[in-house]
C-alpha cells in the first residue's frame, strides 16, 4: 500500500518553499501524494494559486476554505480555529500518514495541531529559525508538535536539538526555496514585463531598480499603517524605479493594502510598480537582477544569501534572523532606510554568496526520507 | 486601573490546580479576575462546577461550550478549532491583560494560541512536566506560546529553562493544588458518604479501600477499551473494596464509561463505587487514606507524593512524570497490576513525604508575580 | 454521468423514516448514492448507526462529527453552525446534485442552508407537518429553503401548497417509516429480548406492557426536568410493566437522561426496562404489541396510526399534528396522564387502521421522482 | 426592568434600512439598546461602518467577525455557520429579549436561527417580498423562524398572511429607509464631492449624471463576470457621466470588484467615478439627482419610487420584486440596456411620486411596537 502523504499549502510562500519537494513526492512511486490547497492560497486578492499548479501539473485533491475577513489579531486567532475544524474534516476523509506543513503561520499550526490530535504524522520545514512577531512563538509551538524536522540552516538544527527533539527526526536538508533556482535562467529584460499583471509604473527593465516587499509584524498591529508610510515615502525619494511585491494575507495586511493604494491616488510619484504575485521562479529573476531587496521577506535573506542581492532588512520582523553578509539591518526610519539602501546599492556584484540555506537539494533529500521513514505517534521531549 | 486577569477553567481537573490561585487573585486589588468556564466544566455528564464556584464564591463571569460529542481523536481537535473561535469572540469582549492557563489539555492551547495570536499575555501553569499520551506534545506547545511560566517542580523549571524561555519569565512556585491540602482536615470516616453522589457499592470508610482514577491515552485510542477491562479485573480480583473516580472528559472517555457501565450491568462484583466528582478539598480525603491509589491520574504523583500514598500507576500516561518514592509503575499486565498493588499496600504509612510538588504556598507566589509582572507579548527564544 | 444525491443521516429517528428511499436509490442505476452519516447518528451515547448501515449493505461515504456537548438552547444553535460548516467542506468534495434530508431538527436545516447556499436542489420529506417545540419553525423554514417537498400526509400536502411551494415540485408519497411496516414479521414473543440491550427490568414479553418514549420540549427547556419526573411517577402507579425508549440527542436530553437516572438509583420500582435503540423494524415490533404507547414521540402518531396502537400523546410537542384516531391527548399531569392511558388500554384490539401517512411505497416513489426531475436552484415564491 | 433589544447591523446596506429605527429605540426609555455591528459593516474593504456610528451618536455594543474570504457559495455557507456560531457566545452574554435583524442576507438568517433555537423573540423587517437570486428563499426562510414581522409594502403584508405567520404579530409600518427621506435637503452641487473617496473620474454635479449600483446574482454564479462587463461597457458608450456605487460583500463580489478594476486599468474612458460607500442620506442625494438609477438594487425601487427617480432595473435580480412606476425592466443584453436607459432618461422630473413603501414614520411605528410587544417563543403556523 502506498504512504498517503498530505502536503498543505495556503499562501503564495508557503509554495516557492515547497515546490521542489512535491515535484519529488509525485515521482516517487511509494507515494500517494495529497495537496491540500487552502488559505490565502485560493484567494484572488492573494493570488489563487489554481493555475500555477495546473501549469505545474500537479493534482491539488482538496480546496479549504477558512480565512476569516478582518485583518485583526482576533480574526487571525478564528481562522486558525475554523482551520483546525476544516481539516479535521479533510483528514477523516483523505486519511493521510504523513502531513507535510510549512513555516510560521496560522495555517500550519492549524495543520500541526489537528495533526497531533488526529494520530498522523507532522513533519515540518524552517522550524528552529528565529524572527521577529507572532510568527516567532508559532513557529516553535510547531516544532512541538511537529514530528519530523526539516531545518533549513545548520544553526536552526541546532536549535531544534537544544529544544528537546530527538536527533534522529532532524534532517539538515537545506530550503527548498533554493531548489528552485536555476543559475542558468535567471536574467532579466523588458520580456520580463509579460509575465506578471501590475498597477502603476512600467518598469524598464534595461535600467537599474530596487525591489520591496513588506509583511505587517502583527504584534506591532497599532503602528503598520505609520510604517508603510515612512517606507514609501523613502523609496519615493530615492532616484530610482521600484517594484513593490503586495503583501502576504495577515493580521494588518488590509491596512497595508490600505496605505499602499492611498499613496498610489495622492501620488504624483510614478516610480512605483506594484506587483500583485508572480510564479516563484519569474520571483527569482527580479530578486536575482535588483540593485537592492528592501523590506521585511524572508526571501532577501534565504535566496537573497544564495544568489548574493544586496538587501536592507527594515524593522524588527526579520531581525533576530541567519543571515548571510548580503543583508544590512535598518530601523523603522526614513532617513536610515535611505542611507542604508544607498549604501546596499553600492555593494551589488561584489557579494559572495552563501550556502547556508542549502545547496538545491533539498526537495530530493525529503521526498527520501518521507518515503522511508517510520514513526509513531508519541512523541517525548529528549530531555 | 486594575488589570483584568481572565482565568480559563476547562475541567475539574483544572479547578483543584488553580483554584488557590483564583482566591488570591480575588483578594487582590490591584488585579480584576475574570473567571471564563468551559469545556467539561460546564456539563453535567462530567461534573458541572457552577456549584463549586457558588460554594467557594467565585463569580463566574463568561460561559463557553465547545466540547464536541464523539470522544474521538478527529472531535477533539475540532474542540479545540471551536475552543478558539469562541475564546477570540470573548477575549474581544473581556480585553484581559493577562490569561492564565492550566496544564496541557486541548481546551489549553486553544487558550494559548487564542491569546497569543490576539496580543494578550499568556501565563501558564504545570509547564516542563514530562508525561506519555497527545499531553506531551501539546504541553510543550503551550510553553512555547505562554509568556510567564509557573513551573510546579525543579525539574520542570530546569527544562523550561532548556528549551528556551527566558529565565526572567519562569518562576518555579509549586503546584497550586498542594495548597488545599490542609493536614488538619483529612481524616475520613463514615459520614463522609454524603459528600458525594455514586454508582454500585456503598463504601465502609471504616474498613480499608484503594482509590483508582484512569484517563484514557489518546495516542492508543483503540486499545482502551481492552485496558479498562484488565484494569477492572485486576480490581475485581483483589479482598478489597473499591472507590473508582470517573474519567475526565477526552478522546476515549466515551469508551471507558461504556466498559465500566457493561461490567456494571454484567457484574456480580459488588465492591466497586463509581464516583463522577468530588470538590478538590473532599478529593483530597480520598486520596489521604487510601491504602493504594491506582490508575494513571496524575493526582498520584502530586498530591500523592505530598502525602505520602502508596500508588500504582498503570501504563504509559505518567511513565516519564517526575514522581516521588510513593509510586511505583506497572505495565498493563492484570498479573502486574496486582502483583504492584499489593507491594504498595504494605507500604501504607511507612512512606516519607515529598516536597517536589511545592510547599502550600504557591497561589500566594502566582497571584503576586501576575499583579507584578509587566511584560510585552514579543517572545524570543533565549538562543 | 449519473446523478450524486447525498442523503444525510443525523439520528436514529432519522434513519427509520428514509430507510426504504436508500434501499431503492442504491438500487437505481442512474443514481450514485453518497450517504453522510452525522450528528448523534455516529455518537454511542446515542446508538450509533454504523452497525445498522453495515447490516442493510449501506455503505457510509462520509462521517461527520458536529454536535456540541451541553444539552442547552444555546449549544444547538451552535451545533446548527458547527454543521453547516462541516457540510460545506463535504459538499465541495462530495459534489452532490441533490441532498435529501429528513424532517425538522438543526441538522435538517444545517443541511438546507448548505445545500441552498452552494447551489445544490434540496429535497424535503415531512415537510407541512405542524407540531410544537422549535421544530414547528425550524420545519417551515426548511420548507422555504427546500426545492422538492415529500410530504407524508393530504393535509402537510395542502399546507405546503398555502405557504407558496410551486405545485410541481410537491409530491404526495406518505411516510417512508411506513414502507418498513411487514405485517408478517410484527408479533413479538420472548426471543425477541436478545435484540437489544437494556438496563431494568427484564420484560416478559408473554405479558402485556406499555412503551414510552418522550422528548424534551426545547422552547420550555427548563421545566424538562419536572416534566419527566411526572411521566415517570404515572407510569409507575400502573399496574403494568414498561419499556422505555430513551430521548433523542437534543437540548434538554441531558436533563431527561439524569431525571431517569437518578429515579432508577433511587426507585424501588422493578417495572421499567430502559432501551437505548433498536433497528427500526424490531421497534415496529415493540409498537404493534403494546397496550399503549405513551409519551410524545411522533412514531405513536404515524406508524401508530397505520398500526392501530392505541396511543396517549402527553404534552404539548405532538399537540397540534395530524392523527388517526387511535390517538388521545393528556395534558402533563400525573392523574390525567394515568386516567388517559386507562382509558386506551382498553381499545387495544378495537381501534381501525389508518392509511393517512401512506400505504408503504414512499420509498419506491421518491428514488423514482429524485432520478427523473430536473430542477433548477433558483426558488419563487407561488403568489 | 428594561427590554433588551438586539439590532443586528451586518452590512452597509443593513445601516440605511434600520437607522430611523436606532434613534427610536435609543429614545425609548423602557428599552435598552444592544448595537450589534458584524459582517461586512466591520470591514474596511466593504466601508466600515464604525465612523458611521459614531458620528449618529449610536454606541456599538459588541462587534463580531466571521465573514470568510473566498466569495464562492461555500463560503457563504460557511459565513453563515460561523455566525451563528459567533451570535450564539453574543447572545448568551447581552441576553437579549428581542432581536430585531433586517432583510435577507446570510448574516440575516444566521441571527433568526441562533435567535430562535436560543428562545429568543426574533423581529424581521422587510418580510414578504419577492425577488431572485439565493435571498428569495433566504427571506421567506427568515419569515418562518421569525416572530414579529415588519412588512414594508402592502403587498408583502398579505403575502406574510398568505404564507401561516400570525395576523396579530405582522404591522404594516412602511421601510424605514423612507424615513431618512429629508426633502429639503436633497439638493446636491460640486461641494457634494467632499463627502466621500473615489477612484476615477471626479464628476462634475453641475451635469447630467447616471448612477449605477450592481451586485451579484448569487444562483448565478458563473455568469457574473461576463454580467459585469456587459454593463459596463453599456454605460461607457452612452453619452453621460457615471457614478458606480461599489457592491455589497456577497458571493461573486470577489469577481465584479476584480472585473471593474480590469475595466479601469485598460480603459481609456474617463466617465466614470467609483465610489465605494456614503452614509445614507448622501446616497440618498445621488439617488435624487441623477438622471437614471441604472444597476439591480433595491434602492432605485424602494427610495426610488418615494423620490420618483427614473430606473432601470437589469437582469433577474429584481425581477419580481413590488416597484413603482419609476422603474422599467432590462434583460442583461447591451443593446437593451441603452436602449432602456435612454427612455428612462427622458422621464426625469416627469413621473408621480410613490408611497407603496412607506410614509416616513416606519422607525417610530416599529420601537413602539417593540417596546409595547409582548409574545411567546413557541411559534404556530395559523392554519
Amino acid at each position: 500500500m502506498k504512504k498517503n502523504i498530505a502536503v498543505i499549502i495556503f499562501s503564495r510562500a508557503n509554495y516557492a518553499r515547497i515546490k521542489s519537494v512535491l515535484k519529488e513526492l509525485k515521482k516517487n512511486r511509494k507515494i500517494n501524494l495529497q495537496i491540500i490547497l487552502g488559505g490565502s492560497a485560493v484567494l484572488d486578492r492573494f493570488g489563487n494559486l489554481e493555475d500555477a499548479f495546473k501549469k505545474d501539473k500537479l493534482q491539488i485533491k482538496q480546496r479549504c476554505f477558512f480565512m476569516i475577513e478582518g485583518g485583526s489579531p482576533s480574526t487571525m486567532a478564528k481562522s486558525t480555529g475554523l482551520g483546525i475544524i476544516s481539516l479535521s474534516t479533510i483528514f477523516s476523509n483523505l486519511k493521510p500518514h504523513i502531513v507535510l506543513t510549512v513555516a510560521d503561520r496560522f495555517e500550519t499550526i492549524a495543520t500541526a495541531i489537528t495533526g497531533a490530535y488526529m494520530n498522523i504524522i507532522v513533519a515540518h520545514t524552517q522550524g528552529g529559525e528565529v524572527t521577529g512577531s507572532i510568527d516567532e512563538s508559532i513557529r516553535h509551538a510547531i516544532t512541538k508538535l511537529a514530528h519530523i524536522h526539516f531545518p533549513s540552516s545548520k544553526q536552526s538544527y541546532n536549535r531544534l536539538i537544544k529544544m528537546g527533539e530527538p536527533r534522529k527526526n532532524v534532517f539538515l536538508v537545506g530550503c527548498p526555496s533554493i531548489d528552485l533556482i536555476n543559475k542558468k535562467k535567471l536574467s532579466i529584460d523588458n520580456s520580463f514585463i509579460k509575465n506578471f499583471k501590475y498597477i502603476g509604473k512600467k518598469i524598464d527593465f534595461n535600467q537599474k531598480y530596487i525591489l520591496i516587499q513588506y509583511h505587517p509584524v502583527t504584534t506591532e498591529y497599532d503602528l503598520e499603517q505609520k510604517k508603510t508610510e515612512i517606507l514609501l515615502e523613502a523609496i519615493h525619494s530615492l532616484n530610482i524605479q521600484a517594484v513593490w511585491m503586495w503583501p502576504n494575507i495577515d493580521a494588518g495586511s488590509d491596512i497595508v493594502g490600505k496605505v499602499i493604494r492611498r499613496f498610489r491616488e495622492k501620488s504624483i510619484s510614478n516610480k512605483f510598480c506594484f506587483v500583485k504575485n508572480l510564479p516563484p521562479e519569474e520571483f527569482l529573476k527580479l530578486v536575482n537582477n535588483t540593485e537592492c531587496f528592501v523590506g521585511n521577506s524572508s526571501a532577501a535573506i534565504r535566496e537573497g544569501s544564495y544568489l548574493a542581492v544586496p538587501a536592507v532588512s527594515v524593522g524588527s520582523r526579520q531581525k533576530p534572523r541567519e543571515h548571510g553578509n548580503n543583508v544590512i539591518f535598518a530601523s523603522h526610519n526614513k532617513n536610515e532606510i535611505i542611507k542604508k539602501i544607498n549604501i546596499q546599492i553600492k555593494k551589488k556584484g561584489k557579494i559572495k554568496p552563501s550556502k547556508i540555506f542549502g545547496s538545491g537539494d533539498a526537495g530530493k533529500k525529503i521526498a527520501q526520507i518521507l518515503s522511508n521513514i517510520n514513526i509513531r505517534p508519541q512523541k517525548k521531549i529528549s530531555y
